[in-house]
């Protein structure tokens, strides 16, 4: 608490970190060659003493690939004044009210709407909305959404453009029948951690060799399912699949992924030519703005599922495919869709649908905060863990001061309070665009090089 | 031409323009109460010297309404370094390549894709590349277009996401066709222009007095159809309604639009509630994102047309709103998508589709660009005027170099090169925000009425 009345959110700061990634072909898929993992990353910082160790703060980033970050957190500034001055009890009270704050400002609303560029620099907001709730709260986001009421959690939600499938009413029902047995699923949780998958081997840059070791290793480390990247060249897929196969056996999910490669015609034809090897899950066969050409596809390759989610900008894109019948399996992803709240509708949507979410991860920090979401909707929402599997991949957890711990391929449920989504200061330092020592080194050596060339 | 080889493109200017429009209430409705007008204003810049008056330049713009424009300048701005340096000749002979590449960039992508401020800003550049291209060919570009051959038209368009809809097979038959007849088209357009209609008269914020007033004189400018904007308050609605009804009478259409203020059920009910004053269409009854919530709204509310576009963000959201039967009219802007390129893939949808294409226009500059595409498609693709008309708003007009010209309710077709996109030196001097003329007398009359009043 601050001396001069109640403690506010005194600033948000904006910081472009990038990660050079594209150098190992780390992440590399059918359309995404070269990707430099990045975070536009946001704190919002306050007046107030929680405890020990400095103000209470919020952090929270929008991941992106590189170009662009620069544009997303120039999209993130433009928030600032929607959040700086509020008081931190009733931000942290209602975070709902901040997310309908910020989709409702007309003018830069006319930038989405609920779409893009303008939509992620809400969700990143919301999302350090969270983590300092959170922080404040002495729970990490999930245990905080998993013991909230059932009338405050569906206040959370926005009901505008999805009403027609998921009324207040539904929501309050699911999540009262979400408490039954809470208690015991989250014990359950804590002692066995929550089931993940790992698209570590199958990078479309990787070698035959290197995806057959990886994927052995995967088994060894406890997975179930891992995931391999398609949609390049059909006979490299074939052949690559088969190889995956070889190695992991019949009872491994073996999930592709082409990254919205194909037209409609061509992701039903290509899927079949790989259904000899039994993939597990066709991922962003096309367009995530494809609706009626998802459920075409589903139609096409059953029975290999249809999956997608990672790009889908809103739950009024989410509302429809589940209307549409159009996937088997859905994909959220903490920092795509407008935070939090956002991805609570589309949880409860899909739990209303019964269709099973797979979140999205990798990238940097997307592991860290997206189990919190998984882990929620199995302790209070959906109740089960069947066919239900968060991405893993083992790339920049480093960077992070409560990363993701693995055991026996799931996710362990973190304990400390907040959203997982801090960095390390030193991460930042290094990796801070242009200016951090990493950079600087980089352009240095750079220059350097080319002068012993001259 | 340049004295060092080839021309080429030398550099692209960013410039933040905006207009206090919020001010008079001008372009209010139920979702955007206080916009202020604005452009993220692109200039691609060469050293082609083609003819006088210097270098071959290529103006376009974002529309934008205010906050925010910033953020889709800096989008813009991240384009950069895909046009500077190309060879004029080049861009100009093909945009479409120009196009692919923008839409291309596997690290700017991840910020849509094909949607949102990074998508508006590919527009932007592309259409400054057809303003360049039809200066360069001495033609307005609905010139250039429909005297464009149908094979080159034809791979303009990216079909990458619409395939299953419209083929380059289809797409070279529908353009073949539409030059059967075309210099008859064209001499008849240059003789009685298009059809527009106005929405002067119908925003939220003006009088009833004001409203029939104007719409009176919408009449008697020869209009034969005027836009009510709804959604706000239905008793105000049915009122402004009949009274709108009663000064035009039976035979003049008026359409309204409820600025996606509306869940699918309360769109309906709403629309049926105002069905007794007779309205030809309602537009944007609810998220442009809800293509099914779409077709249930129209099921619902016929005989009343159902329209939607200015805020679809891409050709594929387009193509299921065809696929799905959701419109009965469609609604392109020439700001929103991917610029003419993607246009053209979705005149050619509508054109398969048979469903008639009425713009959306109004702002600043939309008008004076989007008479372009419907001029092409009357000569050279749909080849009829029948129940299409092109939105007219009379706001700054005068701010163009090139403004929109009305005779008896009818756009003039546009004679002078290019994409009548340039404004005057002089206006982006004033509103350039924030160091522009009119803002920095702005701020000192505002600091020095809190200096007389303190």
């Amino acid at each position: 608490m601050s001396d001069h009345g109640p403690a506010r959110v005194t600033g948000l700061d904006v910081i472009d970190i990038r990660f050079p990634t594209s150098r190992q072909s780390d992440g590399s898929d059918a359309m995404n060659p070269d990707p430099d993992y990045s975070a536009a990353y946001v704190v919002l910082r306050t007046d107030a003493r929680d405890g020990a160790g400095g103000p209470l703060e919020g952090h929270a980033f929008t991941f992106t690939i590189g170009r662009g970050n620069d544009v997303q957190a120039a999209a993130i500034g433009a928030l600032r004044d929607h959040v700086v001055g509020l008081p931190v009890d009733a931000v942290c009270a209602d975070p709902g009210t901040v997310s309908r704050a910020l989709n409702g400002d007309s003018q830069l609303r006319w930038l989405g709407p609920d779409k893009g560029v303008m939509h992620m620099a809400v969700g990143a907001v919301v999302n350090a909305v969270w983590d300092m709730a959170a922080r404040r709260a002495g729970k990490p986001v999930w245990k905080l959404l998993a013991d909230a009421e059932p009338e405050w959690l569906a206040d959370q939600v926005d009901y505008r453009y999805i009403e027609d499938a998921l009324s207040r009413d539904d929501a309050l029902m699911l999540l009262r029948e979400g408490k039954e047995g809470a208690f015991a699923r989250e014990a359950l949780l804590l002692e066995r951690g929550y089931p993940g998958y790992t698209t570590s081997p199958g990078w479309l840059g990787y070698s035959d060799e290197k995806l057959v070791r990886l994927a052995e290793q995967a088994v060894a480390d406890g997975f179930t399912q891992i995931k391999l990247k398609v949609g390049a060249d059909l006979a490299d897929d074939v052949r690559r699949l088969r190889a995956a196969r070889a190695a992991v056996g019949a009872d491994i999910r073996i999930a592709i992924d082409a990254n919205q490669r194909w037209n409609v015609a061509e992701a039903v034809e290509w899927t079949k030519a790989l259904a000899e090897s039994d993939p597990y899950w066709i991922e962003e066969p096309t367009s995530p703005d494809d609706i009626l050409g998802h459920a075409t596809v589903r139609r096409g390759v059953a029975p290999v599922k249809v999956a997608t989610g990672e790009h889908v900008p809103n739950r009024i894109v989410f509302k429809q495919l589940l209307q549409a019948e159009a996937i088997d399996v859905l994909q959220i992803d903490a920092a795509r869709v407008g935070g939090v709240n956002e991805n609570l509708a589309v949880l409860l949507l899909a739990a209303k649908y019964g269709v099973p979410v797979c979140p999205h991860a990798g990238g940097v920090g997307l592991c860290e905060l997206v189990r919190h979401l998984s882990m929620f909707d199995f302790v209070a929402l959906s109740k089960t863990t069947e066919d239900r599997v968060i991405e893993y991949v083992d790339h920049l957890h480093e960077h992070f001061e409560d990363p993701v711990v693995m055991a026996n391929g799931h996710y362990t449920a973190p304990t400390a309070p907040g959203f997982s989504s801090r960095m390390h200061a030193a991460s930042i330092a290094a990796y801070r665009y242009p200016d951090g020592d990493f950079w600087a080194a980089d352009r240095a050596a750079a220059e350097q090089q080319k002068g012993s060339h001259a």
